[in-house]
This record gives structure tokens, sequence and C-alpha cells, in this order.
């Protein structure tokens, strides 16, 4: 039975991550994760005029290096599951288009990379497909623009803020590899009422720890059955108010629990405040850091758990909350 | 075998639309599909204070009424497949929240009607859930705010544009019922370099030409095999593109085809121009119009083709074109 739980789903024909790609702008190559990555681009415009442009041709970059790897055509990919954060996905529209292969659209705000690994593992395991694509990306620059202040204004951001991401992940998903997607939990919308938007830590703790535990519970484990609990772009303030929300359901995760949006930039060099965030944050960093190690058996089991804030500047300035949403991956090592 | 051809998939365990629901604005109620439609509001803020919050409570009551005719209870709701065309798809977020059910955001611009059907077929054909909502809704007020001028300044519309439809569709898949999803196939980014935003039958008339020729192809079907082959929002300029492509491929579809943005409203009394369009166009004349039919079956087999423009203003601003895409679902009347 593929229902598990409430609201998971065990995916007994596990589809595998057959390959990934992380490309990365020059601030994430400066980080500690930089070594690891695919591609670190020698400036962020990546060769274009515009930073939407150059987020589109991450996408590009990632999603061909992806491919390439997995020593498929992109004939042979017959689906793309993607997304990113600007007003209508137009990153992912002019940066997949020219693949022309059929595209699934997703907006999940940070949490994207989460929503298209499960639909593609979904789509793989149900026969729908042999080989699909999914992908996402975020940019600084275009994410500054979209929702803060232009770049040129140089604002103070406030400790609690995180640091957009410019990079793209990529992953082809198959059906035989060492990585297997053996199930998911799509989560639900959490709202607390957070209506500061440079704290978006706090805005996305209580839906991942929504999803953690609906996770947990669904599937009848204890977080200890993880070597790892991987969340997205919570940053060190999300990261302590999920702990706490967690243990106040009585499960603690302090042993197991990394955040991408932790690893991927060295605070006090980098001067990036609360952690990195954006869809290419969790996306690049499983990528490049955790998938690596699953392939070689170092890591078995982890849960892998983006997270996203879904806010626009619109319904910010017309005095909405905002609500996080957080989608579970399970993602073991197989011999 | 679910897979066929190049880009469809073939449902043999085809899921049903057991309920549907349509909510839309003043001026749907007052055109010539006004009396199908479920809920007519008394003014288009739906008692919100925002166009977008008003957007969201068309989403809501849509999604209400939809789960309230299937008989379920939105406990018996496993997830949700929902957009809207608002930057980060705001409309969704504040409109779905509350039910608490697991959401998979989506944006496929105006083609999101066909992205969320197709998505829950594959889920509940799948054994992934028993029963799912797909939903989605435009507003016309959200839409100009979001992609054109203020209400105030009163623009000049050219001949060209369509008008946003303000309602919301919502429909319950489940497994059993006279209304089902046989096939899907999934469409493709087509971008014939049309930068006229003002024109988007144009910019999505090949899009709707590509997956119907393909859907054809995949299924080895000819146009004669449907009774209708109805595409979302092409208006009357795309319409007539759409037809001398499809001539120029060898495919007459010119007796079948019908187009959801021509139904909607009354061209010379309601000065809409070249018709309807926005995600919620075909997805309340799909639950208003076509569905009653399939249900009695008094239309045996439909082609549904959601269309979208993929433009946001950042895109269309920078001198980027405007892309289409179109899905394309196959709705069975069965005893």
């Amino acid at each position: 039975m593929a229902q598990i739980g409430l609201q998971s789903i065990q995916l007994e024909q596990a589809p595998a991550i057959v390959a990934a790609a992380s490309v990365v702008g020059t601030k994430e190559g400066e980080g500690p994760l930089g070594k690891l990555f695919d591609v670190i681009g020698e400036d962020d415009k990546f060769g274009e005029d515009t930073w939407e442009a150059a987020e589109s041709a991450l996408q590009k970059e990632a999603a061909t290096l992806a491919i390439g790897k997995s020593g498929w055509k992109k004939e042979d990919i017959r689906y793309i599951f993607g997304g990113d954060l600007l007003g209508q996905s137009i990153a992912t529209t002019f940066g997949l288009a020219q693949f022309q292969i059929p595209l699934f659209g997703l907006y999940g705000a940070c949490s994207t990379a989460g929503e298209s690994l499960m639909l593609a593992a979904m789509t793989v395991a149900a026969g729908y497909a042999d080989q699909v694509l999914a992908g996402t990306s975020s940019h600084f620059a275009s994410a500054e623009k979209q929702f803060r202040f232009p770049l040129e204004y140089a604002n103070q951001r406030p400790l609690s803020a995180t640091w957009t991401v410019t990079g793209s992940g990529a992953f082809v998903v198959g059906k035989e590899g060492k990585v297997r997607i053996t199930g998911v939990t799509p989560g639900r919308v959490v709202d607390y009422g957070i209506k500061d938007s440079q704290n978006m830590g706090a805005a996305m703790a209580p839906a991942a720890c929504d999803t953690i535990f609906h996770h947990l519970e669904d599937f009848g484990r204890r977080s200890e059955e993880y070597d790892r609990i991987v969340t997205g772009d919570l940053g060190y303030v999300g990261k302590e108010i999920l702990l706490q929300l967690l243990r106040e359901r009585k499960i603690d995760i302090q042993k197991q629990h990394m955040d991408c949006g932790i690893e991927i930039y060295d605070r006090s060099a980098q001067d990036t405040h609360s952690g990195g965030s954006g869809c290419g944050c969790s996306a690049v960093t499983l990528a490049a850091y955790f998938l690596p190690k699953l392939e070689t058996g170092e890591l078995k089991r982890i849960l892998f758990v983006p997270t996203g804030a879904l806010l626009s500047t619109v319904s910010f300035n017309e005095g909405q909350p905002v609500p996080g949403i957080a989608h579970g991956v399970v993602l073991e090592h197989v011999e």
C-alpha cells in the first residue's frame, strides 16, 4: 500500500536519484561547501544582462549537467518538475524552455526542491516515466529585487535575515541507483501569524515541525532511525525554534538535525546573519554535500525537509502573515 | 503500460471527477453561462478588503463547495493541487491554508486547471490517495494589478486583449464516478517569439497546437474521436491561429473546437474583446458547462486543453517574449 499514515506515501518501487548537479555563484563558491559544487560562476551574471536571465542560465546549466552525468540524453527525460521564487516562475520558464521537455511548473517557495523531488519520485514509481528531471533555483540579486529592496539602496539587514543563495540544483530521477527516494511527506501550510518577512526562519520552523512530526508518526519511526534530518533554510534563528517546537512534542532531533542554510555559508566570515535561503539553498546542498555521502553509504538514511515561506510583497504590504510549508523526502542508500 | 507515445500517460485505472464547483464574479454571472455557475458573488470583493483576499475567498468557497458536493469531508481529502496567477501564488496560499490539507503548489499560468487535474489524476490512479482536490482561480482586478495597469488608470484595451475571469473552479478527484480522466498529455513550453503581452491568444496558440498534435499522435487518435476539443483561453484571436496551425499539420478541429474564453462572455454585449482568460476561465467553464454534459453522456469524450502564457511584468519589461504552455486532459463519460 502506497499510502501510509495521515499524509505520507511509501514508495515500494523506490526510484533513484540517478544524477545531480549544482551550479552556484561566487559567494557560495567561497563558502564552506565551495569545493563540492560542480560549477562556480565567475561572476553572478552568468553571462547574461539581467539577474533574472542569470538565474535562468543557472537552471539551464544545472539541468544540462545533471542530464549529462546521468548518461541519458535530454530526449530520454520524459518530464521536468521545476520552479523558482520569482513572480510567475520566470527563471524556470526561460531556463528550461529550450529543453523541449513537458514541464510541470511548481511553486512551493523555498520548499520547491522537496516538492519537485516528491512529484518526480511519485511519477517514476507509478510508471508514468522512466526518467524525469527535478530542478529549482534562486539568485540573491533577483530575489532581493523581487522581495526586498533594490541592491543599490544598500539596506541594513536584521540579524534574523537570511541571504538568498545564488544557485541551482538539478536531479535526474530514474529507476536504478544507489540513492533511493523511499518515501515522501507532502506538507501543509502552517501559519503561526508571523508577520516579519525578515525573519523567515521563524515563519517556516512551525511548518518544518509539522512535517517532521507527521512524517515520523506516519512511518512509525523514531528520529534516531535517520542519520540526518536536514531542513532547507531555517538558518540559526529557525533551527532553535524548530528544535524547541519538536521538544514540546517529545521529539528530540538535536543530534540528527542539520540545516542547509547553516551549512552553506560561514556566518562570521561571510556576513550572512541567520544563514542561507532560497530554493537553490537546499537543492545545491543536497546535490553537493548530502548525495555523495548517501552514494557511498556514509549516510544510510536521511529525511530531507526543504522549507518555504509563502509570501509576496503584495501579501506582506497588505498585512498578511507569512505562513510556512515544508515537504519531507526520505533518501536511503541501497547496495 | 501507463506511458503512451512521446509525452502522454494513459490512466487505465481511470480516476473520476467526483464533484466540481464554480464560484464567479458579477460579470461572469451576467454572461452566457451565468445560470450554470454554483455561486455568483454579489460584488467582486467577496466580503474582503483587497482584491487578493477576494481571490483567496473565491478559492476557499469553491473548494468548500466541491468537497461538500462530493459527500466527503475535508479530512477525507488527502492532497490539494492548486495554483493561481499572482506572484508567489498568494491567492492559493491564503485561500487554502485553513483546510490543513497537504498542498502541492503549482504554477502553469492559465494552464494550471489542466496541470492540477493531471497531477490529481496521476496521484489517485497510482494509489497515492483516494481523494484529492484540484483547484485554481483568477480575479480580474488582482490580475490587472499584477500584470497591467491600476484599474483607476482606466487604460484602453486593444482588441486582441482578453478579460481575466473572476472565478475559481475546484474539482474533487476520486476513484468512482461517471466522468473519468482517462489520459493526460503534459505540455512543453513553446516560444514563437511573440512579444505582445496584450495578445496572449497568439502567444498561447502554438502551445495548444503542440499539445493537441502530440496528444493525437501519442494516443493514435483522430480529432473526430473527440466530441469536443476545448482550449482554455485562446479567445477569438488565438482560436483562428490554432485552427490554422493545426491545418498546417493536416489536422482539422474546426467542428470539435470550443474555447472557454469565447464561451464565458458575450463579446458584443460585455466589451470583452478577444474573450475571457485566467486560470479561473477554463476551470469554471469545465465545472459549470462541460462536466454536466459529460455526466449525462451528452458528451462522451472531450480533450480539455487549458493554455497558459508564461510571462511576468519583469520578463516583459526586460524584453523577453511570451512563451505558451498547454496541458491536455482526456475526460470521458462512463456508465
